[in-house]
């Protein structure tokens, strides 16, 4: 099936019009015309090949928010009409630990991505800035219909990132949560600990963006440029939830846990981080890493979402405006993440 | 009471013979005539001032056996004539949350260390290189009389600073778990996982300690210098246990973890540890440390060391021999504790 999208040819044109195919819907796919698709800095890493492994032309897009056309003859999950959602995840081999038990994105044989990855059957995955998608129904997710759907698409790659680590650290009522930074992943960050109950204080170095860390659910916010701020909350944190990719240093966030106090990256700054050894052996501390989070978390996350009326904080922009949303991208200047609204493709 | 002990008097004299004070047992005191003291690396940073923290004269000495020679009115857990022994603390706030939950080691007010520590009644403590000692009954533990009493001394810090970890992340039978390091703490590491019934692997860069680390409950021993040795093992062990405190990478372990795995780190290196985000956000794994243990889980290692016949690998020496010893430490040529027979002051 002949399918319009929008490409990336080559690290250094600006993305534009391309066709791709998409193959017919199996008896356990799902087909879906694609409403809105979120736009995550890896579709820029992987448009400009800056982690060096891009197979052009290359469809960017994992924050899919749409309505099934056409469902195959064994799907039991989805019907005609419903809204979906996909996110980084297409396919795993559903037979190795991790996919039984619900992590699939640490599947043993390498999960299938939903954009620049091998397809199972041969070929690469073209992901979600395109007119519509055929996914396995078990990669399908249900989105509630409460959930406005542009807000909704980030859910898939922003919010689980963050919402995952929050709940394996089993993040509560009554516990201190540190946000560090206040992009995509943050604000999402910021909202789903406040909604499960913490205090959460929101770390940046743009202290101009306090007011609207309060209206997120921050009960302060600390400049992470002033180390007398960062020093007055020593020991005090349950679990620190940093989402900067840029190089920093993480040791006065260390400082801040308390005994046993966990600080997760899901960021990925390039360079190697330095952990101070003292900083982790006193007080039987852990910095730790999450990468986004598997189907049935990814479900259970939309339907908290929907009971709590969360979505992203975003702004809607046309598919030919992707590359002018990157270099705003690059410079932090978007509040919180860019959908494109596929109708404009 | 004067008492005779082994001092450091600046940071680069050899140590010698010198007379401190110790108190006379109040109620709650147990006094102990030395039998034996184990030698920590920590004592020789403390004696020569690596910390830049030590008040001199210093004894050093923290892995201390001896019999009960005297008892205060209200104690209840010791009576004369019993084998006991002391560790890195002598007291803490026993007020404070970490205390209440038996971590004395994380005492919010600060521990009150065995040596080099401000005493709560003021002066500074003196540790085990010395004839005699009184501390509280609280931070007085029962060695039991089956296990060798030098042998035992170690136990004391290196044994419970690599109990508390395998512990505390529940290592146990079925499991894989890996030992970086076989020097004082990485020689007790290896027996106490194999005791709890994990398959155990020793990383050295000394390949010629084979042998003793096979006799030590090794199944395997991988020379850390050969990168596809230890990459043979990638995402296999589910708990890894540095005792390393020179600089060196660790990333190569925590490729070597599956996912949800720790690499815990016991050594401190002096210098920060380069950690690669990815090497913990894939297989959401964890660089964690950890700090001795309480007096609970002290007792808890002395007695699991009992049921299993477990003591350190020891070389006895005698007092004046120290400083020899410290050389000798420096260069790894110990197997795999020192020991000063304190008959010998």
């Amino acid at each position: 099936m002949p399918t319009k999208a929008y490409a990336a040819k080559d690290a250094s044109s600006p993305l534009g019009p391309h066709t791709i195919e998409r193959r017919a819907p199996g008896a356990k796919d799902v087909a879906i015309q694609i409403e809105f698709c979120g736009v995550c800095h890896s579709d820029l890493h992987q448009a400009r090949n800056e982690w060096h492994n891009t197979t052009y032309p290359c469809v960017p897009g994992h924050e899919i928010i749409g309505r099934v056309t056409k469902v195959g003859a064994s799907v039991t999950r989805h019907a005609e009409g419903d809204r979906v959602g996909v996110g980084c995840l297409v396919d795993s081999c559903r037979a190795c630990d991790a996919c039984k038990s619900g992590m699939q994105q640490f599947c043993a044989k390498g999960a299938t991505f939903t954009y620049n990855s091998q397809e199972p059957g041969g070929g690469t995955t073209y992901g979600g800035y395109s007119q519509a998608v055929v996914v396995d129904e078990a990669f399908v997710l249900r989105i509630p219909e409460t959930l406005d759907p542009a807000g909704a698409a980030p859910l898939l790659c922003a919010g689980i990132t963050t919402y995952s680590p929050l709940r394996h650290w089993k993040v509560a009522k009554g516990q201190k949560v540190g946000i560090v930074g206040l992009g995509g992943l943050g604000h999402m960050g910021l909202k789903l600990a406040h909604a499960m109950g913490a205090e959460v204080v929101l770390f940046t170095t743009s202290p101009k963006k306090a007011a609207d860390a309060k209206r997120l659910g921050a009960s302060e916010v600390v400049s992470s440029k002033d180390p007398d701020a960062v020093a007055k909350h020593k020991g005090s944190f349950h679990f620190i939830l940093d989402t900067v990719s840029a190089d920093h240093d993480i040791n006065p966030y260390l400082s801040a846990l308390r005994q046993d106090g966990t600080l997760c990256l899901v960021g990925a700054p390039e360079k190697p981080l330095a952990v101070s050894s003292f900083g982790v052996i006193f007080g039987r501390k852990s910095v730790a890493g999450s990468l986004i989070g598997g189907l049935e978390e990814t479900q259970e996350m939309l339907d908290f979402c929907a009971e709590h009326g969360i979505v992203s904080d975003i702004e809607k922009i046309r598919m030919n405006q992707i590359d002018e949303a990157y270099e705003r991208m690059l410079r932090s200047d978007v509040r919180y993440r860019f959908v494109v609204d596929m109708s404009t493709l």
